[in-house]
C-alpha cells in the first residue's frame, strides 16, 4: 500500500527515530511527543508477546504471527521486519489517517524499516539516528534492564552494533549525552523540517500572487 | 575566489537569512547572535554612505566605488550585486577565516546575493526567507523609517515585491508573526542543519570503526 492512495491536504511530514536498543531512543520519544501537539506515535504491530508494562495499542500492538502475515500478503504495511524469532511491522492505514489531519508521524523503528518507509515516503521522511556517548554506558543501560538473561544481553549488544553501523543513512545523527538536551535536538529538526519551503502551510495569501521576473 | 581555496577542518555552515527590507531580518539576525556563541555575522561592503547609528565595520564596511569595484575585479568578493544607485558585496576572506575556526557565518543578504552564494558555498548553506505576515504591515514598518522620503518608501516597496517574489528559491521559510517566534523558528533550523549527518563533528570514536554488513 502506498502513501499516495489517500490524497493527503498537507504535506504531512514523517519523523523516523532508530538507535541501538538501549541508546534512550523511547524516552526521547516519549517526551517529544509530550511536548509537541502535533505529532502522534506510529504504533507498530509485533508478534513478540508484550514485556511487563507495555500497553498493548499505545506501546505496540501485540497479533499473531498469522494475522501478520495476512497483513503483509493484503499490502497493509508500510514496512515489516524479522528481528530474531520476531516480526514487526507498521500498518499503513493510522499512518495515513494521521497525515490526512495535518498530523506528523513519530516512527520508532530500525534501519530495516526505516529503508522500507524511505520508498512509501517520497520524500516525506525526515530520519534521526540517536547514538550513545561511548558503548560501555549501552552495555550498562542493556544489563539494567532485569528481566534479560546475559544470553539476551550478549545478543542485543551484537543487534546493537549491528545497527548502530547504519548511521551513515540517516539524515541527521544525535549524540544522546544528556535527555534534555537530545530532546531539543530533536524537536529543532521537526521545528526545522516542517518549516521547509515545500511543507510551509502557513504562508500568508499575498505571497502566493508574487511572480519572480527572474 | 572560490571558499574550496582553504581546508576546512570543519564542514562549516553558512546560514542566509534574506527578506524584503522592513520584514524584521536585521533584528532576528542580531538576537540569533546574541544566542549563539558559534555563529558570526557577515559583514558586508557597501559603496552607499551610512545611515544614522550604523557603525562602520560592524553594519557594513563603507567603501568608495573605486575600491568596491578593485575587490571584485580582483575576484575578492563572494558575492555582490547593485541595488539602486549602491553597490553591495561579501568579502571572502573574513568568511573563509571564520569557518575556517570553526564557526558558522550568517548572511544578511538578498536573492541576488544568496543565488551566488550558492554556488560558492558548495552544499554548506542553509537559506531561509523571512516573511512578513502581510503586505502593510509592511508598509507600515517601511514608513516609520522618519528618515525616508515617501518617494523611497515608495520605492522600498516596490522592491520588497520583487524580493519576496524569489521566496521560491529558498530552503526553508518563516513567517515573521512575532520576534520571539521568529528567532525561535531560525535557531531551530540553525540547530538541525548542525546535526546533519555530514555537518556531525562530535561523533563518538567507536562509531567510526563500525561498517555495515549490508
Amino acid at each position: 500500500m502506498s502513501l499516495s492512495d489517500n490524497p493527503i491536504r498537507r504535506r504531512g511530514l514523517m519523523l523516523v527515530l532508530s538507535s541501538p536498543s538501549g541508546a534512550g531512543k523511547t524516552t526521547i520519544a516519549r517526551r517529544l511527543l509530550q511536548a509537541d501537539e502535533n505529532l502522534v506515535m506510529s504504533v507498530s504491530s509485533t508478534t513478540r508477546p508484550p514485556r511487563p508494562g507495555e500497553r498493548p495499542g499505545q506501546d505496540y500492538d501485540f497479533v499473531s504471527v498469522a494475522r501478520f502475515q495476512a497483513m503483509v500478503a493484503a499490502g497493509e504495511m508500510l514496512e515489516h521486519a524479522q528481528v530474531f524469532d520476531n516480526f514487526y511491522g507498521t500498518p499503513a492505514l493510522p499512518v495515513q489517517q494521521s497525515l490526512a489531519a495535518g498530523l506528523d508521524v513519530l516512527f520508532d523503528i530500525d534501519w530495516q524499516g526505516t529503508q522500507q518507509l524511505r520508498q512509501a515516503a517520497r520524500g516525506d521522511l525526515a530520519s534521526i539516528f540517536i547514538l550513545p556517548p561511548a558503548v560501555p554506558e549501552l552495555e550498562r543501560r542493556l544489563t539494567q534492564r532485569a528481566q534479560d538473561s546475559p544470553d539476551i544481553v550478549q545478543m542485543r549488544m551484537a543487534r546493537a552494533g549491528d545497527e548502530m553501523s547504519h548511521w551513515p543513512e540517516y539524515d541527521y545523527i544525535v549524540v544522546n549525552h544528556t535527555l534534555e538536551a537530545s530532546v531539543a535536538s530533536v524537536h529543532a529538526i521537526l521545528t526545522a523540517e516542517r518549516l521547509k519551503r515545500d511543507r510551509q502551510v502557513g504562508l500568508p495569501d499575498f505571497v502566493k500572487d508574487l511572480r519572480s521576473r527572474t
